[in-house]
């Protein structure tokens, strides 16, 4: 029997006509763990974000356009129709399941519809029964432990302990900072299913998902203290030692739901929109439920402003990031006449380098080393020498590259110009015009209270004048050994949350020119104070990042006097900076080609 | 018996406990006609902005900071409290109200507060009925007929014709924009009631409202054409024509109610949040009800992105009103050493050159003469020689003046530096940050589906550096012949409007310096296509105001190559455009200055 007719045969023994199964897990984290690919598990699709509908005899997937051709691939004769998103003619998912009912003659108020209650927020289980309706949406509880065969475990990855050396703040005082935020002088419970939040509140890491130091858990803060919901058999002894002495328990990440259902009903229960499934919140509904008091999230206003001790991590982790780039540039251009670099060498090169690196925990995200044309493609990737491309010819180099320290993690894109040629006018004016809007964003004076997307045009005005732009954000909050994509702050042109001291983001504009090249310059820049005066409180910005920006493609015309010294002290400030941690020859090198 | 102790015999005829009384007219109007100044008349304060509210036996006025010292004066002696609003200890108005109930020992649920129905909009009703509960709200009908004797009359201005050859559309052709844009099939009809609104789609002005052309009206769009409720009597023979001519109906101004409460219940009815009153929701309310399906609204959309024609007359305005600058400001460098000129005989200066300009129709605002700190004042103003400042010793000079025309509005403002003395460092870096960021805007390029406030950090960000800032918008859009302040793209940093292609908006950044001087530089431009390509449509400002832009107080270290361009280029274009309207003496003396 094939993995959707089982499906079939469960939703014809729960009575369900119809099963909607997104791509999320029940945190609603960026990355989801393998346990939770239920959706990939059933359709073979495997891109990071569709919708698969399955009735009594249709299927359906719905995707978006960045995933048209792979998802046209991996669903060839599965029977799972696609379903191309903001393409005319694709119906809603309510829409199409509609159209499934009149087809099969049914009754609407008897087809029932169901969805893991565990993978849906309660807004957009409302959402969803609204437009449902008159068809019933009911909830259940995750199945395919039974219908999975080989479905993989939660995961044994440690819990390790994330010192206050770095964090600069002991959980204690964490739980205080939240717990004051909440406001509240009786007894209440914020209840947090985002792992990353928990992992910051805890000082804990985990390594449950790929890039991402979380471990799958669930957490309660009361009046009373923490309670952590984890698999406690993978903490070690030192993180476990570090909770019991700042009083937090610990206990089975299933026991979550107990736990919430327990919570009395004269307690003030507060949850988050945006990360409270509806079964979660069936647990704990009632009379006294609030949302979250705070913005963007109590826990993820408190995390995104980074305090004195982890901005003096980011600023560590930032120079050893750049002695690494150093080590690979002069790697690639020392070897690059050889003709026989790849994108695949240049990367096992890029591990082997910082794996030399004191204190590295590993890649932030999966690295990007893409060639010319490779770089304007979206979802470009290769697995071994042969599926990448040969660094030959001319052209430009994109990479996109990060990693973890405890103290910090960084991210950091730079695009070099290679080969005997000189770029042409028009590769000239991509790159320079990149250049220019990074710098304008980097250099922003602003006032307290002002919002990314009100900075965001500084970033992206340069490329307009060429009728180009870039289809994504501009910046990103970046966590300290968590995620690199962290919120609350994250895609800079559409967040409400103000920028506040201590935020740390990335600035990175681009250009994707098809078939061609990609151009893309990210710095991570730190929120800090610029002046106060009678009229305001005003923030800049400090560049964290540390690594040479390439020259050989800058059309100098299009720079102003002001930008042209930006560049040189940039490129100047990164040679004094790394140059003692650099060998004789790096450090000559370095010298030469800042120069 | 006093103003108040009439109105508080009425309310105790009605049975009310308070009244609330608001700024506002019927129609929601930036400005409000004499009759309506009921607030004013009640309280003797007079500032645009403050809400009156009265009780059996207190009485308090809420007014923001700009007011507090005319309102303290206003209200002296008066017995009405003043409560300043965003100050510590302030209370809400509906919080007030509880005390004074709980102060008299009533019951909450008798304690009724009454308010003209007319002047609240079903959103503020609603949010005060929440706010006043359990205390009942009530409507009433404007009964200052009786209360008020001597009370200004509707007015007797004339409704004029505003051409075709300016308008570039018929009545016809923007009925059928405005139903296509409603999109309904069946029987609908949308409710108007702001004046300027109805003067746009009928192509009539008035002269109800000082410096704003406009008759006091409302108006109903039904899918059977057009009915105008105004006084008649007031329409000149040519616009009754023409209305006749383009199948509208007029009725008298009284009738809007009855009209309203005659429209079948099978009859979609459409309103707008902003602009419906309560009383007038009342009587179209029931099943079939809808909001305007516009962001914005439907008639102010249309009317925001103004036609060819009506480009070609706001170019024509403009270089009109350039040419009655370059006037007045010869005028005051020829009679500045004099030592005799003031604010005020500057002012009578430009009313009497402005009377000479080809179908001038009146100053389109206040005309603004403020002579160094008094520019910094937010309400500076005076009313003859004795009560305006001299200008003589050194300083800056700020005019903000417009003129109506019946093809364009104008609106621009310079700052000019005077005297024998150079200006300081100080008074030039202040200039010119202002004049920076009036060029960056002016200079914007960007995509479709970009909102004002998304540009905004372009005219702000160059004086952010110095630690200042302005509290007032950058801009607003600008009307042919209507209001010098129009909606719907108002205040660039808050609208959620997007620009689009044929919108006039102005471009004033600022600088105050409590005590010493204020600058401000202001260009009224224009969005036009830029460029079509594969990623997106561009769009770009054009430059409508023709007003030579001072640079002796130009700090040009700190202006880049392309901003020293762009200024030389823009004096230039200022001198080519208007020479051939000037007298042999005139324009020796503008070729002089622009160099």
């Amino acid at each position: 029997m094939s993995r959707l007719q089982q499906l079939r045969s469960w939703m014809a023994s729960r009575g369900l006509q119809v099963t909607i199964v997104p791509s999320n897990d029940c945190h609603f984290d960026e990355y989801v763990p393998d346990m939770f690919k239920v959706r990939e598990y059933l359709s073979g699709f495997d891109g990071s974000a569709g919708t698969l509908v399955v009735t009594a005899t249709e299927a359906a997937l719905w995707t978006d356009s960045r995933y048209f051709l792979q998802a046209e691939r991996q669903l060839a004769g599965s029977g799972i129709v696609l379903m191309k998103l903001k393409m005319p003619g694709t119906p809603a998912i309510p829409q199409w399941i509609a159209s499934c009912c009149k087809a099969a003659g049914a009754d609407p108020c008897s087809y029932k519809v169901g969805v893991d209650g565990d993978l849906f927020s309660y807004d957009d289980f409302a959402t969803y029964r609204r437009e449902l309706a008159p068809m019933p949406l009911e909830t259940f509880t995750d199945p395919f432990d039974q219908l999975w065969e080989g479905r993989p475990g939660l995961g044994n990855s440690p819990i390790v302990l994330h010192k206050e050396e770095y964090a600069g703040q002991s959980v204690k005082e964490k739980y205080a900072a939240v717990a004051e935020r909440i406001g509240e002088e009786g007894p209440f419970a914020l209840f947090i299913s985002f792992c990353d939040e928990i992992m910051w509140l805890l000082n804990i890491r985990g390594g449950d998902i790929e890039y991402n130091a979380v471990a799958l858990s669930y957490c309660l803060l009361t009046d009373n203290g923490i309670t952590l919901f984890c698999r406690r058999e993978n903490l070690t002894a030192e993180a476990a030692a570090y909770l019991a002495d700042q009083g937090v328990e610990v206990r089975p990440y299933g026991e979550i739901d107990g736990a919430l259902a327990a919570l009395p009903a004269s307690t003030v229960r507060i949850v988050s929109n945006n990360c409270c499934a509806i079964n979660k919140y069936n647990l704990i509904k009632g009379p006294g439920v609030l949302p979250d008091p705070t913005v963007g999230g109590t826990i993820a206003m408190l995390r995104a402003c980074k305090n004195a001790v982890q901005a003096e991590g980011f600023r560590r982790a930032f120079r050893q990031d750049g002695v690494c780039w150093v080590r690979l540039l002069k790697f690639i251009y020392d070897n690059y006449c050889s003709g026989r670099l790849s994108e695949y060498s240049v990367t096992q090169k890029l591990l082997e380098i910082k794996s030399a690196s004191e204190n590295y925990r590993g890649e932030s995200f999966e690295p990007i080393v893409a060639w010319n044309a490779n770089a304007a493609s979206a979802h470009y990737s290769f697995t071994d020498e042969a599926s990448s491309a040969r660094i030959a010819g001319g052209g430009f180099l994109l990479m996109d590259l990060g990693s973890h320290y405890p103290y910090g993690t960084t991210d950091t894109t730079r695009t070099i110009f290679l080969g005997g040629e000189e770029p042409t006018a028009g590769q000239k004016e991509d790159y320079t015009l990149v250049l220019k809007g990074m710098i304008a964003l980097a250099q922003a004076i602003f006032p307290e209270g002002t919002r990314g997307c009100q900075l965001d045009i500084l970033a992206r005005g340069p490329m307009y004048r060429t009728g180009k732009m870039y289809f994504h954000g501009t910046g990103h909050g970046i966590g300290q050994w968590l995620c690199v994509h962290e919120s609350p702050q994250i895609r800079m042109e559409y967040s409400p949350i103000a920028l506040q001291p201590g935020m740390v983001m990335s600035d990175e504009p681009a250009v994707y020119v098809e078939g061609k090249y990609g151009i893309r310059t990210e710095n991570a820049v730190h929120v800090v104070p610029f002046t106060k005066t009678e009229c305001n409180t005003f923030y800049a910005f400090e560049t964290f990042t540390l690594v040479p920006i390439d020259t050989r493609a800058v059309d100098f015309s299009l720079l102003n006097e002001q930008e042209k010294e930006w560049l040189k002290a940039y490129n100047t400030k990164v040679y004094e900076s790394l140059k003692d941690d650099l060998s004789e020859e790096e450090r000559t090198w370095l010298l030469t080609y800042v120069k």
